[in-house]
C-alpha cells in the first residue's frame, strides 16, 4: 500500500471507528480516550499515514473550547440560545464555558478575561445592560480572538453579529393589539441604550403611527422585569387614560402584568389584552396563555455558533456579517379581545 | 518604619484602595488592572512590604476559576443555583464558569475535562440523569481537585456535597393534599437513579401509609417534564379511579399538568389539586398559582460555593461534609380545596 494514499477514512475503517474519532485522536482531543488515541496512532503508524503536518500544526494550539457570555441565565430566551449554541458546537467536538455578567459590566469585564485566560477560541456574547464601555471587547479583538454579537450587541465593534428585527417584531404585537380593538395600548420598554430596548420602542411607536394613534407618555414606562411590573401596572390602571392593551418587552414581564391586571378585578383579554415577547414557557403556563413574540433563542444561538466556527476554520480574513432573523407573532388567548 | 510591620493594610490606605485589591495585585490576579499593580507594587517596594513568601508561592497556581456542572440551564432551579454560587464567590475575587450536560452522561465528561484543562480550581456538580459510571468524578479526587455534589450527588465518591430534604419535602406536600381532602393523589415522579427522584417517591408513599391510603401504581408514574405531563395526565384522568390530586416533582411538570387538567373541563384545585416542587417563577404565575416545595436553590448554591472554597482555602485535609437544607411547602391556591 502506498503510504500517500492512506486516508483517516482508511483507519477509521479498519478500528471500527468513525473519521472524525481518528481525526481528533490524531490529534490529542481531551475527549479522546488514550486506548483509542494509541490505537489509532499504532495504526497510523503501520500503515505510514502522512497527515498534512502543516494543516496539523496550525491547528495544534486547539482547545475545542468557545465562551459563553450572557446576562441572565434564568431567562428562557438565553436558555434556548445555550441549547441552540451546543447542538451547533458539540457534534464538532468543541466544549461550551458559560459566564453569566448577571447584568453587571464589571463581570461582564471579569468573564471575559477569565475566558480568555482559560484558552476558549471565540466568544459568543450577548452584551450586559449596563456595559456602556467597551474595552473588554476591544482588547479581543485585538487579540484576534473572534467574537460573534447576538441579540444585544456592542455598536461600535465591527463584528459578526445575530439579531432578531425587534422592530418589526414590536410593530406586529402592536398592530395586532390595535386591530383586537385596543386603543390606549401601554408600552412597558427596557433601557434605551440596548437596540432591543430602541427598536421595540420604535416599533410600537410606529404601528401607533401608521393607525393613527397618538402616543402617550404616560402608557409608555420603563420596566423590563416581573417584580416592576407587578408594582408598575396597578398603577397604570388607576389612571384616567387606563390602558386597554399592554405590550410587555418580555414575557416575564407580561406576567407581571396579567397578574396586576386580575387582581384589580379586571379580565383579560377583555378589559386589557396582554402581549409580551419571547415566547417562552412561561407565556404558555399563564391562564389566558400569551400572545408573544417569537424571540427565536434557538435558532439565534445556533447561527452565532455556526457563524463563529466559521470564522475559526477560515484560511483568510472575511468582512464582519450580521445576520438578521424574522421575528413572528404568535398568537394566544391574553390579545383575543374580540 | 520597621519593614515587618509594613502590612496589605498599610499598602491599601495609602493608596485609597481596599486590602483585597492589594494582595491581588501582587499576586498578579487578572482582575487587578496594570496601573494599580505597579502602583502597589511600587510601594510595596519602597515600604520593604515583606509578604509570606512561603504562602504566596502556594498560591501562585491559583487561576480564581471555579467549574460548575449543571443538568439544565433552562431550570429556574439552577439557575438560582448559579445566583448562589456567584453571589457567594465573586465578592472573593473568583469567576465562574457553567458548562451544562444536557442530561447527557457524554457531555459531562466532556465538559468536566474542558473545565480541568481551563484549569478551574474546584467544581461545583451536579449529576446528570443518565450518569450511571463516575470514572470522570474519580479522576478529579486522584487529581486532588476538590469537588463539591449539590441537588444530585454522586453516591460512590465521598465528597463535600449540599442536598435538600427531598424525602422530607415530599412528604409534607403529600400530607397537604391528603389534609385538603385528596383521596387519590398521583405522583409524577423523577428516574429512580437519582436520590432526588427515590426520595421524592419514597417522602410520597410515606404519607400515604402515615394516613392510611394504600398506593395505587395506576397513579405513580414516571413523568418529569412538562411536555410529558400534557401527554400523560390526559390519560390519568380517564382512569375509573382518576386521581383528585396531583403531586408532581417539579413546577414545570405541575404546570403540564394543570393544563392538562384544565382541558379536559375539570377545576384546579376543586376537582384536581396540584402540588409541585421547585417554587419557580412558573409557580407563582399559573391560574391558580401552583403549591409547590421550596427548593432552596439560592441557598443551596451559596453554601455549595463557600464549602469548596473553604476546601480550597484549607491547609489540611479534613472529612467530607454533607450539609441538608429544610425543605419548606409554599401553599398557594391550586390546593386550597377546602
Amino acid at each position: 500500500m502506498r503510504s500517500a494514499q492512506v486516508t483517516i477514512k482508511d483507519i477509521a475503517k479498519s478500528l471500527g471507528i468513525s473519521p472524525s474519532t481518528v481525526s481528533r485522536a490524531l490529534k490529542d482531543h481531551p475527549d479522546i480516550s488514550y486506548e483509542t488515541k494509541e490505537a489509532v496512532k499504532k495504526l497510523a503508524k503501520e500503515l505510514n499515514y502522512n497527515p498534512n503536518l502543516v494543516a496539523l500544526s496550525l491547528r495544534h494550539s486547539k482547545t475545542y473550547t468557545i465562551g459563553v457570555i450572557i446576562p441572565e441565565i434564568v431567562h428562557y430566551f438565553f436558555s434556548s440560545v445555550i441549547s441552540g449554541i451546543e447542538d451547533a458546537t458539540h457534534d464538532r467536538g468543541y466544549n461550551v464555558m458559560i459566564c453569566q455578567s448577571n447584568e453587571l459590566y464589571e463581570r461582564e469585564v471579569s468573564s471575559t478575561k477569565a475566558l480568555l485566560a482559560a484558552r476558549v477560541e471565540g466568544l459568543l456574547v450577548s452584551m450586559s445592560k449596563t456595559t456602556i464601555q467597551y474595552d473588554h471587547f476591544l482588547n479581543l479583538r485585538d487579540n484576534k480572538i473572534p467574537i460573534v454579537f447576538f441579540d444585544r450587541h456592542c455598536p461600535i465593534i465591527d463584528t459578526d453579529r445575530v439579531l432578531l428585527d425587534d422592530f418589526e417584531g414590536a410593530y406586529k404585537a402592536t398592530k395586532h393589539l390595535i386591530k383586537k380593538g385596543c386603543k390606549r395600548i401601554a408600552h412597558l420598554f427596557a433601557p434605551q441604550h440596548l437596540a432591543i430596548g430602541k427598536n421595540r420602542l420604535e416599533g410600537y411607536l410606529k404601528a401607533l403611527e401608521d393607525n393613527n394613534i397618538k402616543p402617550d407618555n404616560e402608557l409608555i414606562i420603563k420596566c423590563d422585569i416581573h417584580e416592576k411590573a407587578l408594582e408598575i401596572v396597578p398603577r397604570l390602571l388607576s389612571l384616567p387614560n387606563a390602558p386597554d392593551g399592554i405590550f410587555a418587552v418580555n414575557d416575564n414581564t407580561a406576567a407581571g402584568a396579567m397578574i396586576a391586571v386580575k387582581q384589580k378585578g379586571l379580565k383579560v383579554p377583555k378589559d386589557v389584552a396582554i402581549v409580551g415577547f419571547s415566547n417562552s414557557l412561561i407565556s404558555t403556563v399563564t391562564d389566558p396563555p400569551i400572545t408573544s413574540v417569537e424571540q427565536k433563542g434557538y435558532e439565534m444561538g445556533k447561527k452565532a455558533a455556526e457563524m463563529l466556527i466559521r470564522r475559526l476554520d477560515a484560511k483568510e480574513l472575511y468582512p464582519a456579517e450580521t445576520e438578521i432573523l424574522k421575528s413572528e407573532l404568535i398568537i394566544r388567548n391574553s390579545s383575543q379581545k374580540r
